[in-house]
C-alpha cells in the first residue's frame, strides 16, 4: 500500500502539526484501521494546551484522539472476527489481560493499560491506526461513524449509570450537563429511569439535556448545596434514587449526598480538584455509596445495541465538523467552549 | 355507612354466588377500599373449577380476586400516607414483617404471608375490601383502574426480569406468551433490553407479544428443545443473555438452558408439573443460574412509574369487561381461554 | 408481680439518677425482659455529658443503654418464638416495618426507627424493659449475658465488614482500635480474612487488637496520610483488599483511600467531623467505593453463631464491671477513657 | 540444558507409557517448570480407562495431570513476576483473554480455554512443563508442593462455596464427601460457616469430612430425598442457608432443594447423568437459585493465603504417594477407589 498516513502530531505543549508518517502494520491479534471520525475530548485539548494532566505528561511526540471509528483495512495474524471493510468503533483502552484486575472483570482499573492519547501512549488522530482487534466492535449499517466515535463518551455515561445502580423506574440525578452528563442522561433513560433531573449553571446546556431526554432540570443559582438539594427533591417530588456526578464541582457532591434517598449509590465521574469536602456524617447515616467511576468496561456491545435500535441518540451532542487537515481549527473550536462535541473526519477527501 | 357489600363468594368448588355481606371496617394500619377493577387470574379460575392448587385447598367460603384497584373509602388508625378518595392499586400479599425473610428484604418468601384469594386467605372480589394501607399504592390520574389492577401480573414479569438480570442492551428470551410472558416482554423492554424473542405454540399469542414490544418470535413446531434452542440463536443472531420461563413447559426449560449464553441467569416463573427434567451437565458447564421466581417484591412503585410515563402499556392485554353482577359470566369467559385478560368492574353502576 | 423497676433516669444533661419506676407491661408482639448486662457506649456517655449528639437532643427524662441482654419475664400477646426464662440478646433498633427501606431489606436506614437511648427514644438501663419480641434473640447456654450485650458493638463491626466486602483470603485494613475497630477485627477474621492490619495512635490499643486477632498493626506516627498508606502496604507486603474506618479521623480516610487496591470497598463507620477532605481523584481513578456503614441489620443471628462456636471472642474487650446501683461510677469510668468496655449488671443482687 | 523430559504419555485409551521427550522451551509470557507434585483426578482416570468424557475424546497422544506444582526452571520473554527457582502452584486453565466472558470476569466459562489434560489439550505429567506465567502462583516456603498441587481441587470447592453464597455464620449443606465435597467443607469453614453438614452413603468418607472440619454428617440410608431433607434439618436444628452438590447424584439435588431455606443459593458442581429430575415447583416457590459451578476463577491467591495461615488444611486428603516412574501403579491405585487423593512426585530422584 503506497498510501501515506497524515497524522496530527503533538510535538510538545502547544505544538501540534500535521505530518506524514508511515502507515503502521498490524501485529498478531491487531487490525489496521483506516480512520473515519474522531471526537475531541476535553482531555485532548488539555494535553495540547497544558502538556499534562496530573501525572500524565507529554514528553515525546504523540498523537491525540481517543473517541474514534474507522474501517478495517488490514488484518493481523489470527484475527477472525473481523474482515477488511468492516466498519468499527474503537475502545481506546487495551488492558494487560494478565493482572488480578483484568482477571477479576474490572479491566478498566488495569495498572498496565495502553490507553489512546494518554502519555506516553499515542492516540489515533491520523489516516491510519493499528489497534487490538478485540477492542474494535463492528458497527451495523444504520450506525454512523460519528455515532461510532461517540460511543466513547457515551460509555463513560453508561458505566457511571451502572455504578450508580440505575434501573427501571428509578429517579436519577445527573450533576453537570456537558458531554459526560448528557451521556449519563441518555444512558439512564435507556436503562428505564422514569425521571432524570439534570443540574448545571448553564441554562443553555440544560436545554440540550432536556432535548436529549432529561425530564427535569435545575439551573443552580444558590451557593448552598443543601438548598439546591431541597430544590432537587421539590422538583422531583421525591428523593432521587441514584446520582451521577459529572460536573467536577465539589458543590455537586454536597448537593447529591444531601438530596439522595438513604441507601443510594452515587457515581462520581467528574474530575475537579484533587481533594474535595464531603459531608461524611450524612453519607454514613444514609449509607450513601460514593463510588468512583473510571472510564468503562464492557460497554461497547450494549452501546451499539442501543444506537442500532434508536433507543439512544447521541447525535444532538455534535456541534461542529472539521477535516483532518483542519485539526488545529477543530482544536481551537473545542478550546473555545462553543458547542458541545467537535468531530474530525480523518478520511482523505475524494477530491 | 348504610351501603351493602355485594361479594362473589366461592362457597365450595364450582359454587360461586353473589351475596350481600357487611361492609368491613379497617383496623389500625388498614384502609377500607371501594373496589374498582379486578382482573381474573388463571389461579382464580382454577380454585373455582378444581377447589385447590397444590397444598392450597378451598375449605371455607372465601372470595377470589387478587389483581385489583380501588378507591380509599375509610382510613384505619394511624394511616397517614393515604386519604379518602385516593385511587390505589393493591399489592395482594401482606407479609408478617417479622421473620428473617421479611427482615432480609425478600418478603415475597415470607412463610406467614396473607395473600388474597389463596385459601384460607380470602380475596377482594366485592364492592368493599379492607387491606394493609402500606400495600396500597396511590395511582396518578393518568393511570386507569384497569391498569392499576394489571400491576399485579405485570409485577410477576418485572420480578422475573429482575431475577433474570435483564438490563440495558441485553437480548432476552421469554418462553410463553400468556399474561406473565407478556408482562415479562414489556418489563424487559422497559429495562432496556434491545431484543426480546418470545416463544409459544400459538401464533396468535405471539402476534400480541410482538404488538406489545417483542422484537422477535418463534412459533415452536419441533419436539426437540435443542433444535428450538438453535432456532432461537439463529433468529437472534446471538445467544440470549437472559431468559424468563413463563410457559410451565418442561420443553421450554430445556430449550432455554441450551440457548443461553454461558454465565446467564434464567428465571423460572411458569408453574407446570411438580418435577421436570433439567439438562444439568450443560447448566453446570455454562454456569446457568436457574432461579425460581415467586410472585414479586417492591415492584408496585416502579410499575406505577412506568405506566405513568407510558414506557409500559399493559392495556393490549385486556380482552373483556364484565360487571361484578356478571362475575359468573366473566369466569366462564376466562375459563374458555378466549382472550387474554378478563376485567370485572366492582363499582355499583350509577343507574 | 410486686417487683419494682430501678431505673437510671437521665433527667437532663449531667443529671442521671436512680429512681424506682413501674414495671412496664408488654403489648402485643412484645416481651418484658428482666435485664441482665448492659455495656456503656460512647454515645451514652456523650448524652450524659453533653445532652445531645447532632440532631438528637435530650429534652425529656429518658434512660440510656442500648447494648444489652436479659431474661424473658413476660410474653405479650402473639409471641410464640420465645418463652419466659429464655436468655436473650437485644437488638436496640425496631424499624417501622412499613416503609420502602424496611421492605427493601435495609431496615437500618428506616427513618421511623425506634432506637434505644437515642432521644426521644428511651433506653434499657433498668431492672425491666419491654421490647419487640422479634428483636430479642435467644442465647445458647454457652454464650454469657456479657457476650450477649456486646453483640451490639460487634454487630457494628460485622455490618461494616459486610459493607467492605470482606471475604476469605482478603487482606483488611481497620483504622482505629476502639470497640468498633476491635469488632471489625474479630469479624474480619471470622469471615476468613487472612491478614488484618489495624492502625491507631495508641500502641496500647493496638496490643489489644493483636490479642484479639489482628495479624499486623501500625502505630501512626506520621502526619502524612500518603506516608502512612505506604507503611500499610509495606507491612502487609501488598495493598489491602478492603478497609473499615473506625477512628473518626479524616487522616484515616485519606490513608485508606491511598492504601487500598483499585476496585476495593471502604466502609466508613467512625463518626468524626461533619465534613471531611477526601482525595476524590484517587478514589475515582481507582474506583474505591466509599460506603457509609450505619448501625447494622440482620447481624444478631450470625453473631450468636460465631460466639457459640467460639470463632469470635469479644470478652477481651471487657475491662470493668459495675452494678445498676453503681451506674454513675460506671459512667465516670467510661468517661475517663480507661479500659475499653464497661459493663453494668442490672440484676438485683441475691443478697 | 541436556536434561531429558520423562513423560507419561497416554497414546490411546488404556495405553499410557513413560517415554522421553524433548524439554519444552517457554515462549513469550510463559515459564518452563520443573514439575514437582501432581494429584490424580477422577477425570484423569476416566480418560485413561475410557478415552473420553462427554464431548472430549482422546484422539492424539497426550499427557494427563492437571493438579500440579513445580519449580520455575526458565523464564520466557517478558516474564517479570517470577524468577528461576520460584516454587509455584499451577492453575491449569488458560483462557483466551479476548472474549466477552474473559473480559466480563468469568474466564472459567471461556469457550476457547486451554485446559491441561482435557483433549485435545495435553497435561503436565512429566519432568518439565511449559505454562502461561500468570497462571503460575508463587508458593510461600511453608506451603508444600503437595498442598500446591491440591489447590486445584480445593479451588473447585472454593468456587462452589462462593457460588453458594457461603459466608460468616451460615449453615451449609455439602452433598458428597469425595475430594470436591471435602474441598467444599474446608472452604466453607474458612469462609466462616458455623455449621457444615455433609451427606454421603459412606460412613468412612464422612469420618474424613468430620476430621477435616464438618460439624455434622448424615449417612444417607433412605431412598426418599424428602425424608433425607428432613433429617438434614433435624440434625442442623435449622434449614441450611446454602448448599453445595458434589456427589453427582440426582437424589442429592432433590434433597438439597427440599432442605434449603427459602431464598438460598445451591451450587451444583458434581457431574452425574446428563439430565436429572428437579422439583421445580418447590424451587420456584422458595426461590432457590440452582447455580451450575464450573471449575473456578481467581481462587489461587485466596487458597494460598488460607494454606499459608493454616486456616485450610488439605493434607488429610492425601492417601498415597508414587514417583513419576510408578505412574501406572498410581493410576491403578486411583482407579481402585482406595484412599482419597493419590500424589505423583515428578522430580528425578537424587539417587
Amino acid at each position: 500500500m503506497a498510501d501515506t498516513n497524515l497524522s496530527a502530531v503533538l510535538f510538545k505543549k502547544g505544538d501540534m502539526r500535521l505530518v506524514e508518517r508511515p502507515v503502521p502494520e498490524p501485529g498478531p491479534g491487531e487490525v489496521q484501521l483506516s480512520m473515519r471520525k474522531i471526537g475531541i475530548c476535553g482531555s485532548d485539548v488539555h494535553y495540547w494546551v497544558s502538556g499534562s494532566i496530573g501525572p500524565f505528561v507529554v514528553k515525546d511526540p504523540m498523537l491525540l484522539g481517543h473517541e474514534c471509528s474507522g474501517v478495517v483495512s488490514k488484518l493481523g495474524q489470527g484475527v477472525t472476527h473481523l474482515k477488511v471493510g468492516d466498519r468499527v468503533a474503537i475502545e481506546p483502552g487495551v488492558p494487560c489481560r494478565r493482572c488480578e484486575l483484568c482477571k477479576g472483570g474490572r479491566y478498566n482499573l488495569c495498572p498496565d493499560v495502553f490507553f489512546l492519547a494518554t502519555p506516553p501512549d499515542s492516540g489515533a488522530l491520523a489516516r491510519y491506526h493499528v489497534h487490538a482487534a478485540d477492542f474494535c466492535y463492528k458497527l451495523p449499517d444504520n450506525v454512523s461513524f460519528e455515532e461510532g466515535a461517540l460511543i466513547e463518551p457515551l460509555s463513560v455515561g453508561i458505566h457511571a449509570c451502572r455504578r450508580a445502580n440505575v434501573s427501571m423506574g428509578k429517579k436519577v440525578l445527573v450533576c453537570g450537563s456537558g458531554p459526560i452528563g448528557l451521556s449519563a442522561v441518555v444512558s439512564a433513560r435507556a436503562m428505564g429511569a422514569s425521571e432524570v433531573i439534570v443540574t448545571d449553571i448553564s441554562e443553555e446546556r440544560l436545554a440540550l439535556a432536556r432535548k436529549m431526554g432529561a425530564t427535569k432540570s435545575l439551573t443552580i443559582a444558590t451557593k448552598d448545596p443543601a438548598e439546591a438539594a431541597q430544590q432537587v427533591r421539590d422538583i422531583l417530588g421525591a428523593m432521587p434514587d441514584c446520582a451521577v456526578e459529572a460536573s467536577g464541582a465539589n458543590f455537586s457532591v454536597h448537593m447529591a449526598i444531601r438530596a439522595l434517598k438513604p441507601g443510594s449509590a452515587f457515581a462520581v465521574v467528574g474530575h475537579g480538584p484533587n481533594e474535595i469536602q464531603v459531608p461524611i456524617v450524612e453519607a454514613i447515616a444514609h449509607e450513601i455509596d460514593i463510588r468512583g467511576s473510571f472510564r468503562y468496561m464492557n460497554t461497547w456491545p450494549a452501546a451499539i445495541e442501543m444506537l442500532t435500535s434508536g433507543a439512544i441518540n447521541v447525535k444532538p451532542m455534535i456541534s461542529h465538523y472539521f477535516t483532518l487537515e483542519q485539526t488545529l481549527d477543530a482544536f481551537e473550536m473545542a478550546k473555545s467552549g462553543k458547542g458541545v462535541k467537535v468531530i474530525i473526519d480523518c478520511e482523505k477527501s475524494a477530491a
